[in-house]
């Protein structure tokens, strides 16, 4: 059985600590061993996040973000076929932010991502997002230091914002190894219906690994809030990966607890043709 | 066996044709009979679906655009669940048309339409859509007949505009019977999670049942073209309702035929550590 309180445990960054993400395993075989009978659960984990956006949408209250953040082939489109592949289409609405175009460039970087946040009722899933701001910015050198450590502050604002205002945000980042990456990589280029996936300019971001580590540290240090906490989820394993992404979501949204909403009139009054 | 070619005979409107709606069956008894062989076909479907998307984006340079309209309790909802169920959420964005807003009316009807249409590599599903601007705003008389005969034709220069442009368009109503109706809103009467879905405003739409009617056929007349062509489907029945479109749907997919792209580079020269 998945405990989400032991994910959570063991996967959330304690808000003001310094994560070595060196030290963080991409597998843990230690809980996760029995393959079939996880992805059968997160199956299950699947149907009732569907059954929880039901009622967060008949609620029409509250929100749920959830952003994901990992290197290439780390496995972010994955998860969410495998985390929301049963939620309605209609619940759940996801956003994947490229290289910000010229208009989106010529207004500040939370613009773009405050206009894709989740209506109430919804499901927002971002397929990265403002942290790209003060990861990829601070390893090519985009924007100083300075600006790297304001931004941390706004965006920790922006989300208490979001969160004051009924949306709950949740943040994960995938942790795979340098290695497995690898392997990924070379089968986009050994399988040819995979060969449009592969990017060879991806191979410049796989030179700076250490500084993505640093950057990734950095902010995970700075922008894990009690409102708005980081996972770094082991991602090595594709199923353990969704089976713990998956079982937070729905302790999330269990937490939440959308309720179907009263009306204030009776229904046994409503006569009709 | 389900032959979408059979269906699309049936169900299509014919270019200019008058077609009648009462005349129509709300349920299909004729095609439609084993109820638990089409169910698993409707899955497989839906699973052809997703694989046909993931083309379609890989290929990234054509779209598809679903139209779903009916009244209410038709199934909008229910069909995007079971059609579009499969597909990755990363690959279908759905939007719910609701009544417009002070923004929304400040500009021409076709704005938030169009703002809303997929990019391409994507599908797109429309609950409701600028046809509302041909139907509840004739029954109600919000427009002059003159203008609701000119949006006609803006409407199909519009489509037209969408599919030569790369974005195929499907339409499809709903069509179901007053009785069904009357059972359905009994439903959501009936059973307390479902009060909230009742809104007693629902059935002033009711009592004008006739002249939706009409509005339907004046609209089918004029707006089911040889690029975007209006399908009727019997929705009385949702197993059938789901068959029918997921049907359509998929032998429209396959008529587009997306292709996984070829790189213009060589895999093999592709080296890294």
């Amino acid at each position: 059985m998945i405990d989400a309180k032991d994910l959570i445990e063991r996967y959330r960054i304690e808000p003001g600590s310094r994560p070595r993400i060196k030290d963080r395993d991409t597998r843990d075989e230690k809980l996760f061993t029995d393959e079939k009978a996880t992805k059968g659960e997160t199956k299950e984990i699947a149907k009732d996040i569907n059954h929880c956006q039901d009622a967060l949408y008949a609620e029409g209250k509250r929100a749920l973000l959830v952003i994901l953040q990992g290197t290439d082939t780390s496995g972010k489109d994955g998860t969410i076929q495998a985390v929301f592949g049963y939620t309605s289409p209609l619940g759940v609405q996801v956003t994947a932010f490229k290289k910000p175009s010229e208009d989106e460039l010529a207004h500040d970087y939370l613009w773009r991502v405050h206009g894709c946040c989740p209506k109430r009722g919804f499901i927002g899933v971002f397929n990265r997002s403002h942290y790209e701001d003060v990861l990829v910015t601070k390893v090519h050198g985009l924007v100083d230091d300075d600006v790297v450590e304001q931004r941390y502050k706004q965006i920790n604002d922006f989300e208490r914002m979001l969160t004051e205002n009924g949306t709950r945000v949740l943040k994960f980042m995938l942790h795979i190894s340098k290695a497995e990456q690898k392997e990924r990589l070379q089968a986009r280029l050994d399988e040819a219906d995979k060969n449009w996936k592969f990017n060879p300019s991806d191979l410049e971001d796989r030179k700076h690994w250490d500084a993505f580590e640093d950057a990734y540290e950095s902010m995970l240090r700075h922008c894990s809030t009690d409102w708005a906490p980081w996972h770094v989820i082991p991602a090595d394993r594709k199923w353990v990966r969704n089976a713990a992404i998956a079982a937070i979501v729905r302790a999330t949204l269990e937490d939440m607890a959308p309720a179907y909403p009263a009306v204030s009139w009776d229904p046994k009054s409503i006569k009709f043709e």
